[in-house]
């Protein structure tokens, strides 16, 4: 029997009313024969409510503590979920990451899926029921409760599509699919219809919101095909899978902006690769990742070393920094007023242009470019914070996607 | 090393400030050299929010997910209260009911403990940290989770006690311990330093909430001393023990009274067992439990068969009982306007006059008397609702309760 995977996310049962539309939709897909494994998320501001309660009672939570409580958020969503689909009269069960074989690491709140038994689920499936999955969360090999952190719940669904040999993971979100822009910025963003792992990925690892990075890698990985699409309408969304080959010769297929940055920058340190390595193994060594890096030589012997990190990291990337031996004369300085906007797209690996082109629309528009890094198929430049709906919109008309996808 | 047990309920770990207290009090005993065992319920009013949610959704939720949404209550308290421990410097750790080994029967919502394995909980406290464990919930076979019904975190608490060898069990509430009356209905109610098991098993059966009866029943059977006592002070509580020596002389040690009644009545049913039979084997088989029964004959051949059911199981009752083959022309009449109260003291037993005392005092006070039931070391009567207080404080008065205990 044809097998789907279905992920909800919190905004999608925020409250009673959500709920039920989501199970009268599950619903509506068994009576099309097939079978169907939910995975859902902890209702609306769940998380950060749980969140609140722990700081209340201390500013330094021991994570494994974190993991339990906010693991509850799930609990409670997937069970309210049962009981409305039970109520339209449809076998449901409900599952825990633990009962449902979602086995990860020990790393308490960031975990990393290791393994997925899915005797349970399968079992359940046999006896046609709908099964209802805690996404975000597992269990590790000493049966404590994890959680896999941000983006926990997608990649929740799709390593269970893998798992189960599903033919499709469907992800709800509060949005239509994946966009050439962030509507937001850019009112003449275009819905797409397809988008390829790797530009799905370099775009979600940008800040596009609809789609998790480490899902993106999973669905990659394992060849499952995703489809983005809107809890609150029947339209179709956004596949997300191999080369999407419709659009191949199409050079930049979204813009993407991401406001969470934080530049750093080392001014005057010695031009010595050892300093460089320690920096950088500091910042690893306590977890914070650091995305852009540039170094500069100004004069002999000394260097400006920058680098980005997310906006929540900045106190703990300047803590560990402050005091490295060869470099205690450096000056370091920060800005928070920054983001990074981006184009994506397959086509532009064998187009050097494309990236000149950006440097030149931003130009025009009085942007200044304070930091670029590329891939193969994207180019990311660092811009002043308040400029970001700007640059979004110059690169968009640059780029024509207007021309793409569909408007609906 | 000294083990002990301590379990907080709801109002002991209602907020932060609660379970900052909560957390302090644990330290102490851990200053003093003593392992900790800890059981929690959910915080305040969570599992009334809870199964207010549940509702919302459908009016018959199926059990089993009823039970995975209730368990987040405790799942919650004990990594909250964990945190606060953390963060006094004292090693401990959460577990919920089925990583603290609770293993129970599939009876979900009112599921009995089977069995507890406590290797988990015996490796943490080797390894020197306080253990807190989800009160009222376990796991079954399957690895469902099932949550104990009214009462269940006692019962978790006392079960733990017995399984780990604790020294006692103690177990903190709003109240200062076990009197007398309820000294909401009687302000000359006593504190009692002692009470034997078998009068605590009936007083906690006789609605005085305090202590949970099966929590009693297991403390019974493994001899577990507990001593109940308030979180909110430091004062001696009261010890529930192996016959309770100091008090074997008095007739009566407390008085109860329980609101949450009902009586049914069948009018003129045919004066034939099978029809008692099928009466009380049709509740049983609904789960509904009986309480106190009488049958007492009118006329020849015809009969009137009275009983008595909680306030919340009325409506179920007469629906299995409407249409019983050879009762039809029954009527049945239901009062909810009653309460039952109970007089308790393991040295009536030798005494046959107590029972003819309360009766007088009752019968002084113009109280009447609808049922009686008795048993070695109770007596109890249904009266009118209204009459209750009058009914505990005459009681109180006859058998001269006020001279029994301390007053602290």
């Amino acid at each position: 029997m044809d097998l789907i995977v279905q992920k909800f996310g919190g905004t999608s049962v925020a409250d009673t009313t959500c709920i039920q539309r989501v199970a009268g939709r599950i619903v509506r897909e068994t009576q099309r024969g097939r079978s169907v494994v939910v995975v859902v998320s902890a209702q609306g501001h769940t998380t950060d409510q749980l969140l609140q309660k722990a700081r209340e009672i201390t500013p330094r939570p021991p994570q494994r503590e974190l993991d339990m409580l906010l693991a509850t958020g799930e609990q409670m969503s997937v069970s309210l979920l049962a009981m409305a689909v039970d109520a339209l009269g449809v076998p449901v069960i409900s599952l825990t990451g633990a009962q449902g074989g979602i086995f990860t690491d020990e790393h308490h709140t960031k975990a990393k899926i290791k393994a997925i038994r899915t005797e349970r689920i399968a079992q359940e499936l046999r006896n046609g029921r709908v099964v209802i999955v805690a996404g975000f969360q597992g269990v590790s090999s000493e049966q404590d409760i994890t959680t896999l952190g941000r983006g926990g719940s997608d990649t929740t669904a799709v390593a269970l599509a893998a798992s189960l040999g599903a033919s499709v993971c469907e992800i709800y979100t509060d949005v239509e699919g994946v966009y050439t822009a962030d509507p937001r910025l850019e009112p003449r963003a275009r819905k797409l219809l397809e988008v390829g792992y790797g530009e799905m990925l370099e775009m979600a690892s940008l800040g596009a919101l609809v789609l998790q990075p480490r899902a993106v890698e999973v669905a990659a990985a394992y060849g499952v095909p995703i489809h983005v699409r809107s809890s609150f309408s029947e339209a179709e969304g956004t596949w997300v899978k191999e080369d999407a080959s419709m659009e191949k010769e199409i050079l930049v297929t979204g813009v993407t902006a991401d406001r969470d940055c934080a530049k750093i920058v080392l001014v005057d340190v010695p031009d010595d690769t050892s300093v460089l390595h320690q920096v950088f193994s500091r910042l690893a060594s306590v977890g914070v990742n650091v995305d852009m890096i540039v170094q500069t030589s100004k004069q002999q012997h000394t260097t400006d070393l920058t680098f980005t990190v997310t906006e929540d990291e900045v106190e703990q990337a300047l803590d560990v920094i402050k005091d490295i031996p060869s470099a205690e004369d450096a000056a370091i300085v920060y800005d928070i007023d920054v983001a990074k906007v981006s184009i994506v797209g397959a086509g532009m690996m064998s187009n050097p242009g494309v990236a000149a082109s950006m440097f030149g629309c931003l130009n025009e528009a009085n942007i200044p470019i304070q930091l670029v890094s590329t891939s193969e198929i994207k180019v990311s430049c660092l811009i002043p914070r308040n400029r970001v709906r700007d640059a979004v919109q110059a690169c968009h008309r640059q780029f024509q996607l207007d021309q793409l996808g569909t408007s609906e």
